[in-house]
């Protein structure tokens, strides 16, 4: 890893509002447009790319270049620049473009910044809400809809029995182990919504859903999330309670006495 | 049912207009923040009815008995008022209350007019994003939430194949038939997305989705609804295919091609 100087948190927060104030409207355009969708995957599953996606990401990617020179940029189109760099910008334009090509607003531009293997600030924007949740040096805040400016926080919520429990899709966990692990937290929470992608952590980061609960998931999904929700003052980890800062199992919750109870559920089915 | 002389389309599109102005100021203010839940239902089940319902409700029926006072309330809150009359306004201030309750923007306010048993307009609003989508006389229409007011209509989907599935949760369909028939069509549909309550069906109008099926909705969840599908080039009907004024199982699809083959479908597990 090569050092560099590390600039001030306001800094590089100002720079993430910069990213996103950029990325919005590089990707407005193509919002409830119809679009060819292209299949990344290219085995026959359905993950769609779109156009939105790879302007935001090229226009994010320029900025970085010409600001930080010495970071790094790991997006989810372009793939990785400069990865040995202490300072990683870890990019997902869109994330929720299922959300996004069914012209839902339950999707957002997450820009994370990572300091060595430590995701360390997070922007996550919803251009067409004019909605923005970040991690502040000592909090986390959002802007709403109507230009409000606030400071958030997770709820108390200690008991799984009265957890309001969000996930994207029931058909990503998969049969058997994991599937189980998931419907085993789902029978004993209060209530159970699904959709949402980035939206369902931001909600808990605000304190309207208690647990968050899903698996598959890249880095660029979960780095601008991380800090967000810590400093909103919840837990959000791998199922085994270590990192997430890669992906993969991710459980948040906003009471991190929740959380502790629930890794212990999801490592039950391990 | 007594009868009155019927006002002009346009008039009363413009008073359905005037009630969704005044519901928004009135739910607004309990939005995302922390309330108090009412078990509505009083046998355990979670069927959150907020103070925001209420308050919208009330200035609803408030200005329907000023402006029409011959014309029927059904409200999903306060009952209904005039229920002979030949034209009923059925309101539903929040649908989606559990999306409501968990902070997120996919609710909607329904405002829906009855002439005999037939819907023939509807109101669907959204004050936190400023979205309303509704049906003219000769076509449906909506307005962004950047202001902008323009015709939307369903895409062409002929093939189950090819459809983009929505519904609010697997778990609302009864196990057994009701369910064994959903599932009959999520696994032939190419992608399902959970989540929405109204939401679903404007994204439908706007042709993003293709189908949307539910149950156990209730009138007032779907009168809104009808005439903005409909004037928006889909349909919308129970399962087997009559009339879903009343609510019950609801199919709506965007091209009334695939809203047959789906009928047929579900049919087979009736």
């Amino acid at each position: 890893m090569s050092r560099s100087e590390a600039p001030a948190y306001a800094t590089l927060l100002a720079a993430a509002h910069e990213l996103a104030d950029a990325a919005g409207p590089a990707i407005l355009p193509y919002f409830r447009r119809q679009l060819a969708i292209d299949n990344k995957a290219g085995d026959g599953s359905y993950d769609p790319v779109t156009a939105a996606d790879r302007a935001a990401e090229k226009v994010i990617a320029k900025l970085i270049g010409r600001r930080f020179p010495d970071h790094g940029v790991v997006g989810e189109e372009f793939g990785t620049r400069q990865d040995d760099a202490r300072f990683r910008w870890i990019i997902d334009p869109i994330d929720g473009t299922r959300s996004f090509v069914t012209g839902s607003p339950m999707w957002g531009t997450l820009i994370g910044l990572m300091d060595g293997d430590k995701p360390i600030l997070g922007v996550a924007d919803q251009p067409y809400t004019r909605e923005r949740f970040w991690s502040g040096k000592s909090g986390a805040h959002m802007r709403d809809a109507t230009g409000r400016t606030k400071r958030i926080k997770t709820r108390a919520c200690r008991k799984l029995g009265d957890a309001v429990l969000m996930s994207t899709h029931p058909d990503l966990f998969a049969p058997g182990h994991e599937h189980d692990a998931f419907m085993a937290v789902k029978a004993k929470a209060r209530m159970t919504r699904y959709g949402g992608d980035c939206y369902a952590y931001w909600l808990l980061a605000c304190g309207f859903v208690d647990l968050v609960i899903e698996t598959g998931l890249k880095s660029y999904d979960v780095a601008a999330l991380i800090p967000i929700i810590e400093k909103a003052g919840g837990a959000m980890t791998s199922w085994d309670g270590s990192s997430c800062a890669e992906g993969g199992q991710v459980v948040a919750a906003g009471d991190p006495k929740l959380h502790e109870q629930v890794v212990k559920v999801l490592g039950t089915w391990g």
